[in-house]
């Protein structure tokens, strides 16, 4: 068994009780840095190299290096073991040769928050929980929801009047009951109270600023980088996340950082933060902490479209000898989603593309070598924002049933 | 090898050539009866008893029982390798003690469609193809393009005004050339000429009236079956299908048979078309043949809303002892959805929710017995039409950030 049972400041390394209310390191917040703590392992018990147990399928193959114990039923909707796909033809396009994705939009909701939803629930489940409570503009709240009714879980979402009615429907769906707040912060300071007076149990950071989500939500991100070393047969050079307060971030670097530890790789690879507006990239460039958040506006990447980073996300990206890049351009950012299409026969969320772009720009700039293997993370599928992508589309033309009217119409839809 | 690189007639057993258009046996046509020819195999240099290729991800492990020769390159995008999830509280509110629901939004356009596409398409490119045709209302759209994209091959769409923008944007963006027809008639007339006169490969059918897909593209759903056995280690008892023209039934029932066949399960499971407006119970229940188009109207379920059903669709459930049941109401489609999201956290397509409250009347019918093991097949996503599911779901009440304000908003949201 390797998960301790308790949480570890990322900052100070204090430990960390869990079930304390997950909103992170209380020595850290005292001394006005908000942190998260995430789950302690001893992986000195681990003896095979990637503890895979082959009768299950997914996330839950690796549950021993997961936040999970011995007898703890785990809630899955069959999470994970996504594909990862060479893309010969974006790459060239993008002059990245050794590119790949990894195809995350075929998780159960189609986003890679499953992985964070299927452990975070795991555990509430295990802990006693009744009711979950997450403060989200989509995709999370989507994971949280579907896995919280497969649990039987009561699960309470407190969400945007901005967010797109797709987003609020998924969320319906599943039997959440949603609410609308009409500013972030409103949301956060809600969801503290419920979480303090009604003993709710966070699926999301509530901080602010924030240190990211559930601390055995992030760890279920590990998984991917697991899965990346199985799939290659070696560690990637290049992780590229779409990222905001970088939960899929810091636990795929914490998977790389296990794989390490137990001598499956002999290097992690450089992950990179692939933003919209560039909290990463301003501290890395300045060389200090984060400040507070940096100049945001409308994106069509909503997913990841914040002001702010996280403290995990910033220690991540410094520990793997990674980089940020903003990719604050809509025009550019729906060039690439056609891209994709076209070139791949993919489909995906802009923020998922804002990672695609990111990893040309860095191609452009000279940081990625011709026998680098980078591996783009496809978080989200298309689906989830159909009108976005539609905007930029020509109408589709309706045409008379004879082959002169059809091929006066080809000449004027795109290839 | 097993494939003998030819079709037969379903109907009268001749032999029709791989290449010839595709549209189905020329004998039966010229005596007034379309039927679908399909591939013909040799299974008896089949020794593994379902020959697996262990190196290979999804449906191409199964390549020795598609229409594939020895050296034919594959087009993939990781395709099939589904997850079966048991749904035991969805099961108990419909009285089907013993279900499983075979998520089919998995896949990489998020629909069953993607396993006849990989297969078509490889197909196509084994054949030397240039452009591949396909009308289609979205579904089967959307998982042509893709592959067309990921295969470099130009792709026409030939759909229907009607359809839904999402649907029509989906097809775009992979970069398929979208025109749409004002009536389902004009689409197969316009679709058969350019067969002829261009050499354009059928990616679906275009006969009236139809006789299903692109043969090669029917086979790629055997490897549901073939998977189901995986899965559950012996054949379910019944398999319900979303059905219209029958791709997937058919495909469905012919790998069940390869697999009696080859002595892999002694039984092949009872087969259910679950359609919206029943040409398929009303054949059965008369004893006769398809007569023509059955009455019908807009139905939520537009994927399956055909007043047509196809010979290869009701051979499949003469063969299996199966039936067909007819789910015509919205609102009852509707309110299955709901229960299938809350229940088990899975958000399924219209047309998907038709299968499942189809297995709920053959329970109530008494037409299930309660040791039987039941599959669904879930074969597309939800997200594909968000506005039917909003339009019966509360709005998102707005709230001020406080607790009471919660509480007062939580009596009235849904759970
Ligand atoms: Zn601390
Ligand atoms: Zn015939």
């Amino acid at each position: 068994m390797s998960y301790l049972g308790y949480l570890r400041c990322l900052r100070c390394g204090t430990k960390v009780a869990a079930g304390a209310g997950y909103g992170g390191c209380p020595d850290c917040a005292a001394a006005g840095v908000n942190v998260n703590a995430l789950p302690a392992y001893d992986l000195s018990g681990v003896d095979d190299l990637i503890p895979v147990d082959r009768s299950q399928r997914g996330i839950f193959r690796y549950r021993r290096l997961l936040p999970l114990s011995g007898g703890d039923p785990v809630v899955s909707l069959g999470e994970g073991g996504t594909p990862l796909l060479p893309v010969p033809r974006l790459g060239a396009a993008l002059g990245v040769p050794r590119l790949y994705l990894k195809d995350e939009t075929r998780n159960p909701t189609w986003s890679y928050k499953d992985r964070l939803a299927a452990v975070a629930i795991s555990r509430a489940v295990a802990d006693g929980a009744e009711t979950v409570v997450v403060a989200t503009t989509g995709n999370h709240g989507a994971a949280v929801a579907a896995y919280a009714a497969a649990a039987g879980l009561r699960c309470v979402v407190l969400t945007l009047e901005s967010v797109p009615q797709t987003m609020k429907t998924l969320m319906q769906v599943y039997g959440a009951e949603v609410v609308a707040l009409r500013a972030a912060p409103e949301r956060w300071q809600l969801m503290a109270e419920a979480v303090r007076e009604r003993g709710w149990v966070p699926m999301s950071g509530y901080r602010n600023p924030p240190v990211g989500s559930n601390p055995f939500g992030v760890d279920g991100y590990k998984t991917i980088a697991y899965e990346l070393v199985e799939q290659l047969g070696t560690a990637p050079d290049v992780v590229v996340v779409p990222t905001a307060y970088a939960d899929g971030l810091a636990g795929i670097g914490r998977g790389f950082d296990d794989l390490r530890e137990l001598g499956v790789i002999g290097r992690a690879p450089r992950l990179v933060a692939a933003e919209s507006f560039g909290p990463y990239s301003d501290a890395l460039a300045s060389g200090a902490e984060l400040g507070g958040p940096v100049p945001a506006g409308p994106t069509v990447a909503f997913s990841i479209g914040s002001p702010f980073g996280t403290y995990q996300g910033l220690a991540a990206l410094r520990g793997s000898d990674g980089v940020g890049v903003a990719v604050p351009d809509d025009s550019e950012i729906l060039d690439h989603q056609a891209l994709v299409g076209r070139t791949e026969g993919l489909y995906l969320e802009n923020a998922s593309v804002v990672a695609v772009a990111a990893a040309g720009k860095l191609a452009h700039a000279g940081q990625l070598g011709p026998q680098e293997t980078v591996v783009v993370i496809g978080s989200s599928t298309g689906l989830k924002d159909v009108g976005a992508t539609a905007a930029r589309l020509p109408a589709v033309p309706v045409i008379a049933p004879d082959l002169a009217s059809l091929d006066a119409a080809l000449g004027t839809v795109t290839r």
